[in-house]
């Protein structure tokens, strides 16, 4: 797809306004990185669209530093090595990690880790799911439910962006895993359907046709919530303070409905309800645990047996080619997609001999 | 100080607009409650004034149901048994628990448990102190610094309102359980230099001195906070999330910059910070540990190891008279208080032998 040699790259060109536009971004074709000790090259065939990385790509206060324009946009990639100088890591293997919207990119051996291709289909399977059900995403979905928010049987859970990557996996582990009743929150009645049919949730509120979310989120969980998985703050947030039961947990994944924003976006404002029910709100993210294998290979594989058992079902959104990748992140704030959406910049070669 | 046979009573005359006003509460005098079977009758000697009492004032979504006009006011007492249909429980023992502004209230012997007299002056010292520093402010600064943050050697501490009833304490919990800094946040130069001078902190902002208390806070903890003990939300807490360091707790343990507010107040704009740092917010309340007799007896007893060895300060402002209560209230809001602010109602008579 590319020649070989050239490094293409999507630079953020400016910190973006509002929703990330395509002249936001600069497509950019470089040199290929160079490798120093320890160091791994990647050539990258898929990335990830992670609605969280617009929440980097401008500088606020307190947050971790801003992809600054003139860099590339940082993001979760699968790829081949095609360079070691790693002790131990060869060539042709297939590793995803933290990287960024370019053909190829650098890091150590730590950051990228091997794609655990023992699990799914196999190297000539659906190399995507790696980057969402055998991936980040189930890993997200897991760590969240179990850890996190130490899911207990026959809990009530509440799940915002219920039909979405980490949302989809989220709601089914909820039950798989024993809870009582999963009711999810989405944009649509397609989301809507699909949430109840597909991915096992007992209702799913279709938000954009509710007028008030709180009620609707309280008939829906009568007895309250046990824990909330949220995507989304703002309303789904709100609400979701507003059904606690006592000791209830709050998974903090991300914060959909902030992205975009300019400003600062005022928080809920039933705060006062963690207080009331002794609960918690906990915010985490999967770096420690994707870097940590042995832990995350018994978490992948666990999920693999729900795969093969049927018990499990993921969707991804697959899209071709490196200029696609604007369009694709834009999609993810429209909400036109479905599952994890994946664009695939290059294709696998095979190892050659040497 | 009243007639035998009357119960004396501040009932809620109507939900308060803004701050509690005199104007909003009702004297009353009814007659004394009568006794069910497994009950206790308290004839109470002390009233602490609470600010999370005005919370419970005003209906809002999804809290517990507020005081209805026509009721007392309810809040912490101490008082003593003038009769009991509770087995095992004695006319004349002192308890604790949670009341209402009246001469006399009746409960379960579970809500109303012992004062630990064996701990302290006893019962000719300062009974007072049983609402405090031996009582509900002592457990709930130590619970909230060691079950609810997890407190760790080493950690550094971000304590609002800290010279607070509960604030003071935490403060010097803190700092007594290994903590290598503990920076306050407090309102006016006295109460700073209180924090400073009494109550062990290393610093203290004056949040009405600084035109941006996000910086001060960045300035005081440059290398962020372990723990936020949160007694007022609004700005502090704001300021709070921006500090996080990996891992931090923020314990939610009271909102005082709320309780006035006669609508929604937005919450923090910033607590994608959660998620950034991996950070949890844990709200609680201590009505579970306050009847668990065995292990508050135990947190008290180390609490008066540090009393006894000169380690922890409290002061309590203790008026007198019922007529007091509301005037008392107001001043909370106010800040024109120092410590735990202590209305006593009625003075304490030996059991009469029958």
């Amino acid at each position: 797809m590319n020649e070989r040699g050239v490094n293409r790259q999507w630079l953020l060109r400016r910190h973006p306004v509002g929703r990330l536009a395509a002249s936001d971004l600069q497509f950019h074709q470089g040199q290929i990185p160079a490798l120093a000790e320890g160091q791994l090259l990647i050539r990258v065939l898929l990335v990830a669209m992670d609605p969280a990385i617009r929440a980097f790509l401008s500088p606020r206060p307190g947050y971790r530093p801003a992809v600054e324009p003139g860099a590339p946009v940082t993001g979760m990639v699968l790829g081949e090595v095609v360079a070691s100088r790693c002790p131990g890591r060869l060539i042709g293997e297939l590793v995803s990690g933290f990287g960024s919207w370019s053909d190829h990119v650098v890091g150590s051996g730590a950051q990228f880790v091997p794609v655990p291709l023992e699990l799914g289909q196999g190297p000539s399977g659906d190399l995507a799911a790696y980057t969402h059900v055998l991936g980040s995403s189930g890993l997200t979905a897991h760590h969240g439910l179990t850890v996190v928010g130490a899911l207990a049987t026959d809990d009530s859970v509440l799940v915002s962006a219920a039909a979405g990557a980490v949302g989809s996996l989220a709601g089914q582990m909820a039950r798989i895993l024993g809870a009582k009743r999963v009711v999810g929150i989405a944009g649509g009645p397609d989301k809507c359907r699909l949430a109840t049919s597909r991915y096992g949730y007992d209702a799913c509120i279709d938000y954009q046709a509710v007028a008030d979310l709180g009620a609707a989120v309280r008939a829906a969980l009568p007895e309250g919530a046990d824990l909330c998985f949220e995507n989304v703050g703002g309303a789904p947030l709100q609400a979701a303070l507003d059904v606690l039961r006592p000791g209830a947990r709050i998974v903090l994944c991300g914060m959909i409905s902030q992205y975009d924003a300019d400003g600062p976006v005022p928080g809920p404002p039933n705060l006062w309800n963690l207080i009331v029910h002794g609960a918690r709100m906990q915010g985490f993210r999967i770096a420690g645990l994707l870097n940590d294998r042995s832990r995350s290979r018994e978490v992948l594989g666990l999920i693999d047996q729900w795969l093969r058992a049927g018990r499990l079902h993921y969707d991804i959104d697959l899209r071709d080619g490196f200029e696609q990748i604007p369009q694709a992140f834009a999609a993810l704030s429209t909400g036109q997609h479905r599952g994890r959406l994946v664009v695939r910049i290059n294709t696998a070669q095979a190892a050659s001999a040497c």
